[in-house]
């Protein structure tokens, strides 16, 4: 409950209406201020935060203005995402702009990227040394920095017809990988106070968040509509350029100039996935996961982290990634 | 030149295209990233800041990262405020969004907002102590919080008819005068290292801040366009609901009734500026202008500071204010 008596701590003297707005994209309250039971995160970042206090030897109970702090400002760039993108729903629900408008929404992400850093500005109440404090701060600008870089590709990349597989991982890299690597680093910084082993963290993190957005291009176009709550293919459908895409873009010509021309149609979006996965881009962008994968379990290991800890963290990735060994 | 060194720092690695974004709005580069020689603002706050910081005991050029940190995180409101508004121009050149749209737009505010952050952060570096540093960063995140709360109310107003005169006031503490309050208590916190007396410093900067708003306020319907760089009574023509307007509009019902249905032609401009003065709007607003400014000048007078650093920071308010005496 930290992270909710903290935003009430700094959001006191606000009007109902905007502490609803500040709230609902935490999946808190509804769009009306009611209470909301329904999940709307699964809270990925701010648990392996937690974890890597945990594993590197520390109290995870220090590190909670972090993990509050990593999940604000997960959901900060997830409101402006979808001002961006023009997206109207999330996890299920009408995204903040579509119900209060752009003008509103940019607002709200700001004050929710605030907040993060107001977050992370408690850490010396919870004992944590102004010194290591320092260090986070730095750790966290320079995330930010890189899911500004991230954003700015990955909106570039659309008015691009073809962008190298160097390029695309550049940009996830910024986009998901940064803030995934961050919540180790921070996390195994404020378990260990030491930061040689809260870098090999950050390499665990960052590998993880690269075959977990490989992942999740896979799941784009070959996952399961039962599972991954989207229709089949959406990616396809929506031109996206994914990894295992823009590796069949490269490979064989007939995919470029369906990506060029053609209306989309159901017939069409599995011409392109038969196509896809002739030219190898499904292999291709699995063997590009099952590699992050395994370097991120490598890191894991030259963390010197061992027993229980270690073992958690193992089988998050591996859930992660719907791995069974 | 320390907060371009500073940038550079940061933005390492990035694209030159997104370098020129982000320098752009700071008046550094123009669209196409030449450099650009013509000024784009007046830098009230961080002179403010670092004046604050002298005025106090301190140094100057200790404060530096604190002065780039505002100038920065004004700069990032400008750019996500031309979005909310939608307006074409700024300092006399195309805002960010109609250069680069709105998507990228954002980011490059958000982009700002993180470098702010980051700034700060180099606070140490330059021999401030880490117990200075959260205060400091406390200080910015609950201004952060109040631009939020000042921006939601200002978007919030123009869908209401009327607003009372406390309200605006309390939007204007949010909106404008919160950052320049926090210029002179950061600034003055550094210098003197006593938060009691940089409480005075916000309390100076605080009424200074919604004095020169007022100001800016009597400007936008009576003001020299020669001197504003606007048209006369550019408010009045774009609805606005600024002071002295507000107050007209409580006190006239014929006032209410232009501003509900009419076109606004210049002749009606002429009349409705008639009735303000009728009215006593412009004598209200000068003397709200007033009073604001005496409080900030007895709270320059409680902070004890004396000798040069006060006689330039009372000529400094004078002239922001356009007084004589």
């Amino acid at each position: 409950m930290t992270m909710r008596s903290g935003l009430d701590r700094w959001t006191d003297g606000f009007s109902e209406q905007l502490n609803t707005m500040l709230r609902f994209p935490l999946g808190w309250v509804n769009a009306d201020g009611s209470p909301n039971h329904i999940p709307t995160g699964k809270r990925i970042r701010p648990i392996l935060l937690l974890l890597c206090t945990q594993a590197s030897g520390g109290d995870w109970k220090q590190a909670l203005p972090a993990a509050a702090a990593v999940e604000l400002l997960h959901n900060f760039s997830l409101v402006h995402d979808d001002i961006q993108d023009d997206s109207p729903t999330r996890h299920g629900r009408d995204t903040v702009w579509r119900i209060w408008g752009k003008p509103n929404a940019i607002n709200i992400g700001d004050g929710l990227f605030a907040i993060s850093y107001a977050a992370l500005s408690e850490l010396p109440q919870q004992g944590v040394s102004h010194e290591i404090v320092h260090q986070v701060m730095n750790i966290f600008n320079r995330t930010n920095l890189e899911l500004i870089r991230g954003q700015y590709l990955d909106m570039a990349f659309e008015r691009q017809e073809l962008v190298s597989l160097e390029e695309y991982v550049s940009m996830i890299r910024g986009k998901s990988a940064a803030l995934i690597a961050a919540c180790a680093q921070i996390g195994a910084l404020i378990g260990s106070g030491d930061s040689v082993c809260a870098a090999q963290y950050a390499e665990f993190g960052l590998n993880l968040g690269l075959a977990f957005q490989i992942r999740d291009d896979i799941l784009g176009v070959w996952g399961d509509p039962s599972v991954t709550g989207k229709s089949t293919a959406t990616d396809i459908l929506a031109r996206k350029k994914s990894l295992p895409i823009l590796h069949g873009l490269h490979a064989d010509a007939r995919l470029l100039s369906f990506y060029r021309n053609s209306d989309m149609s159901a017939a069409l979006v599995a011409e392109v996935i038969t196509l896809l996965e002739q030219c190898g881009s499904l292999d291709y962008a699995k063997q590009q996961e099952t590699e992050y994968y395994e370097k991120a379990i490598n890191a894991l290991h030259k963390t010197g982290s061992s027993g229980e800890g270690a073992s958690i963290l193992r089988n998050l990735a591996r859930q992660l990634l719907g791995r069974s060994h």
